[in-house]
């Protein structure tokens, strides 16, 4: 393909917004074409002083203005089903953002929906596969120097939860991250979950099980286990450890800087997903837009966001009930069979 | 007391040798005063260049050695009931490697004989309590400025096992000293313990399951998870993280040098507990030695060597039930109640 | 500026292609115009995939090839004061690799030009200013928070020198980077330098005074000290600690995986400055763009490009004779006026 | 020799004191026979509890107490080479703190007398040959791994500088333990010595000339740098980095413990020499104890202390001249010739 590929945003909240600064300034051989979003305000806010973009409040009329050929949704998680059907009746390829669609049942009528089509259109926006630490980490297990790992131990922290967080999207909304990446990780599904609730932290709202650890199980017999913590106070830590037969490694613990002063040596602890993660979102979609002038998805497909979705769930079960719940998804359609 | 503490030294095996060294060079204000093994030939070797060391085959007789005042006990685990309850039957101050007594049924006798008594006399090896890390850490967490501790995450892994290793050993030997470690550093009983096998390595011995990973519930609620793997094959590594409302702390990543070479920066990392925790053995006894001298006991207690043995022996039924099982000691004896 | 912004890349040896590279697959906001080497199949394989690119042997033709915006300059050092007078001639923008012009005088007459149009057009590679660790730490200087630096320890180390690499070149090439990363770190200039030779490594060809011990004085009394090695042989590592008056803070020592296997921790230390500063690189170029697009040039000026020439060949001249040098610019001309 | 080694202490000052509570709780096979401090009522205060010692006002008289059979001088300088000779003209084994004789001319009336004795019976306290840290680089650089030594880089920080310290005093006390580490890793000795002055930190006392660059050359042209800076305020910071043909290591950065809170990781850092070095006082004395029971030397000679001595005025005269200054040490008597 020559030219810039033109791509519509959906979405022009606090993420849509950052996307559209990142396809605008930050990736190259991509060029906003259109931007959607209910609050037209929003979207011509979130576009001014990129040009020649078409601003619509209908998904669908940006999908087919002039000049999109490719579409990277950020709306709510709620819209997504609808876009991804909606870009797929076009033949256009996606970037989704997580959750591909909140429930299992309508993430896997997008997997059909792409099955019948018969070719790969999206791809999901699990950024840690892009994270330059990750990619080290998985890099090193794939090489086989370790031997086979074992055991992930994981740690997911944020400074403080949103409004109206709950108890299930501790598992459902953070821990899908290590959902998706111990999965890609490890090359292996995971069969079961068992979520153990210590007491709550007092700084965490009211009612919120807040920090809670979930154990998962894996096809071959490894053992994956996250703490999730939203309501840590100090920082956005997100931490991984592959414990393999001949050695270990660990990531998530970089610095930079050193700062030595007032009785000890201290190294930041970034405060925000967008700090940590800030290359790996630039990665992601610049990696996607390289990919997609190819006509090629290289990232975390349909599939990929339809079992995190599974897996969330039965992880939120497995809070509600105490017991370890197992995980049964369906049945893998050949156009997702492993490589 | 004026004088040195004449000390008898009960078992001259490998640890047995090495606390006589201790005694006689390194610690201050004591001084070997017997030793026994049924094997008089190695405790002779092990005695060698001590001055005036009566050498007996007969622990008892040891203990009425001229000058004994006080009886560290490194002599093998089925023999330390005999030697605690001979030591208080004489009154003498005993320090004793764990494990107090393998069964939980002997640990008992040795705790309610010493209620009898009506005053301490028994301190059990747990030298991590005498580490300076783990100093730090406790340290840290009873000053309170991290707020209620809500998690430990514990990693204890050893480069391979000893011949004869079970599976059971991870637990009742490996883990007993996060057993201890836990109890201490959160000053909470530990109420029930799960224990997940994954796959085991391919490096450990066939049959063996290792790595395991082992939970613990306390009774206000934290949670204690243990990964212990005793064939890692790269070093002996034990860390410990402690999460806190209001901040998290870790300890056991400690390293002095820093080489540089052949494209990368390196840290040793210790091969042997011998070599981790030497300056732990030592303050052990000098603390033991000191403490006895003023005729206190400060360290584990004969009830801490009891739960010890008790939380053990669910942790083993768990591992071979694969169900979580609770904790379920005796009442604890007013001469341990609580300060 | 609408559109993509046309660059003429001057020189496609291995600078050039990475530059051409980085142009047409990273950075957002520009395209490649055109190509210039004398070798003009190695440009015309450089360009290779890369639409539209007019290649030429000559680098005003270059220039002139239509959509040309700006120039990127990544020919050989003698080379460079040609070029940018011809880019200043057309009112062409300029990013110019590193040495700006490798003899003070002529960097001097490219500075007098530039001063002639009255206007700013050079920019000069020096990619350090880009780095997100060097750019942590000005940020961290210029705050205050640490006080005044009092001094700066620098490490640069290569594993090893390419061919013909001479004594002088250690200052004037490599140590050339830190020279001006320690002017924009203190704003503040070099006064003096001392060279110190201890006995060269084994390991350095004959011949080649490696490593040297570069001393700096600044104008309000800061020391800057540089080791250069440039034949470790372990890897490259570019250090920086700047010692404040109330704290201290260190840069390079950044990792990102932590290895734990047979005996040892260890962290990676990458063998190559297009690693340790692939993102300096990235950074710089799309900056550049970003700034050239807006009119302005805010990176190192032709004037950082004169200095640091000066400052060097005081450097060699301290090297040679083994005493203490002064650095002695012409006056600073008031297109350059510090802001 | 068999029983405790009976020792005098001289002064009983805050070095004497520490002295005499550590022969007497932590060392093992001595004890304290006499203590000597003008001040007789401080010196009864710092051996209280402790049995059996003779207080006197008069050191001579202490070393003739009953029992006394080996010194430990801690008493002031001054004081030293009055103390010195008493203890050779009676044969006894002394342990000196540093510096052993203040000014070099009474440091070789010291070695000159100790040499017409015959045999070593002087140890000099540089307690850093005695540091575990230390004690790993420096069977690292005698193992050969990473070639030869090239240049030390050495970091000496103190909180604050006590009353009445004087520009001087950074190097001939500050920097004198820098002076026999160096010799001692190096196995080489210091030739040369220039002083750089940066402009002092306005943390630093008015007319104090802090920090300081202190650069030394060694007879076989290694070279060593010393940042010395006395009032840095943040903690006491001693590190030292060996960089050789093959390789570099770091010590100085040893870390225990990090706590993530309020947006950062730290590292505590130690705020006095006290608590840096409080392993490596006890190994010197422990080990003195032992050798001396065996009738050896094996620590920091008085040749070693007189060597110091010449360094630290030749940097002094360096420091007030501004100029290189070469060391020219007395010739080394055959008593202390290299082994």
């Amino acid at each position: 393909m020559s030219g810039l590929l033109g791509v519509a945003v959906l979405g022009a909240g606090h993420m849509g917004a950052d996307h559209l600064r990142r396809l605008d300034r930050v990736v190259s051989g991509a060029r906003v074409a259109a931007v959607a979003d209910p609050d037209t305000e929003r979207a011509r806010e979130a576009a001014a002083g990129i040009d020649g973009v078409a601003v619509h409040a209908d998904a669908e009329a940006a999908l087919d203005a002039p000049g999109v050929e490719a579409v990277l949704i950020a709306s709510p998680g709620e819209a997504h089903e609808e876009a991804l059907l909606a870009a797929f009746a076009r033949g256009l390829p996606v970037l989704c953002e997580k959750p591909m669609v909140p429930d299992s049942a309508g993430a896997l009528r997008v997997v059909e929906a792409e099955a019948r089509l018969g070719r790969r259109l999206a791809q999901i926006g699990f950024m840690r596969r892009h994270d330059p630490e990750y990619r080290r980490l998985k890099s090193l297990l794939d090489g086989g120097r370790l031997g086979r790992p074992l055991m992930l131990h994981c740690v997911h922290r944020n400074v403080s939860s949103p409004p109206h967080f709950t108890s299930a999207m501790l598992v459902n909304s953070s821990v899908s991250h290590e959902i998706d990446a111990a999965r890609w990780l490890l090359g292996q599904e995971l069969t079961a979950v068992t979520v153990l609730r210590p007491r709550p932290s007092t700084g965490a709202p009211e009612g919120l099980l807040d920090p809670q650890f979930v154990l998962f199980e894996t096809e071959r017999g490894a053992l994956v286990d996250v703490e999730v913590f939203v309501n840590c106070g100090f920082g956005y830590e997100v931490r991984c450890e592959a414990v393999c037969e001949a050695g270990s490694a660990r990531i998530g613990e970089a610095h930079t800087m050193v700062v030595t002063a007032e009785g000890g040596a201290r190294e930041e602890v970034p405060q925000d997903y967008l700090v940590r993660f800030a290359d790996a979102y630039d990665r992601e979609v610049q990696e996607w837009v390289d990919a997609t002038r190819q006509g090629r998805v290289t990232g975390a497909s349909a599939w990929d966001g339809y079992v995190a979705s599974v897996v969330a769930e039965a992880g939120v079960r497995a809070l509600e009930t105490g017991v370890r719940t197992t995980v049964e998804p369906a049945p893998r359609p050949a156009l997702h069979a492993p490589s």
